[in-house]
């Protein structure tokens, strides 16, 4: 089975990937509301400048923001939708570091960029590596909104069985 | 304006963290469920492995997972409403490091453990700090599903001014 959105994009698998290659979001931005903001505020992380622009106003930040962990959601949708094709799908073996430099605010539009930093293949599972990328969010002013360097897990080519993830 | 999950529980400034101390979750678990794994999938991780059960069947996960994603904002729900009552809410520098050794799948129920690991006041802003935090989340079964070292900006006494957060 072929996850919907890599229809008709070329699958990528560790042999094609290489330091230095950068894969940037082939869909539209995600549109950041205040509706959404405080949708996933309630569900996730309620706390005052997530959930309410009054409160908000009063926090450092000056009025409403994003939940980190809600651009880091917003992140991986345009991740899998339409930023890094690998086959198998994006198996994160664990994230090395993440900062958010500054905030998401309704109206955003956000994109991401993804950099191949280093790829090894794994020893104990000769069917696949890791890959190390950073993957940089960006709003509509092109400045990052969310700075992530994470292992994933990549197939190689010809050690197909379906999809990992 | 306090936030309501804090209410009744006395609030945390950067004087009162030592390292080692460690920080539980004081509310219930949360009960991890199958719809609710989906919901999330559909709206931010949309993968086989977090969509249905069968096409997650034949990933490497041989069942429903949640997203990865999904554990973390389960685990800053947990942090919010129990887990760690800092003065101003819970506000991110940045996560150093974050790992998922084992899956969470339908009718876990994970619960958070926070331990102190430095505690360092701000030299630009004396009314803060930043401490380094590591939360473990756990499954029923005491086992770990998450581990992410962050570093949070924490008031520090007599500088409250509202909620940061």
């Amino acid at each position: 089975m072929m996850t919907t959105q890599m229809a008709g994009r070329a699958l990528v698998y560790l042999e094609d990937l290489q330091p230095g290659q950068i894969y940037r979001s082939s869909v539209d931005p995600v549109s950041v509301t205040a509706d959404g903001i405080k949708a996933y505020a309630r569900q996730f992380d309620p706390q005052p400048s997530h959930l309410d622009e009054v409160a908000a106003s009063k926090t450092l930040f000056g009025g409403l923001v994003a939940s980190g962990w809600h651009t880091a959601a917003m992140t991986a949708l345009l991740l899998v939708d339409g930023g890094l094709p690998l086959a198998g799908g994006l198996v994160g073996a664990g994230v090395e570091d993440m900062r958010w430099p500054r905030p998401v605010r309704p109206g955003d539009r956000l994109r991401v960029e993804s950099e191949v930093l280093e790829v090894r293949p794994s020893r104990s599972r000769p069917q696949q590596g890791i890959a190390k990328i950073r993957t940089t969010t960006l709003n509509q002013n092109d400045e990052p909104v969310q700075i992530m360097t994470s292992n994933l897990i990549v197939q190689r080519r010809g050690a197909e069985a379906g999809p990992v993830a």
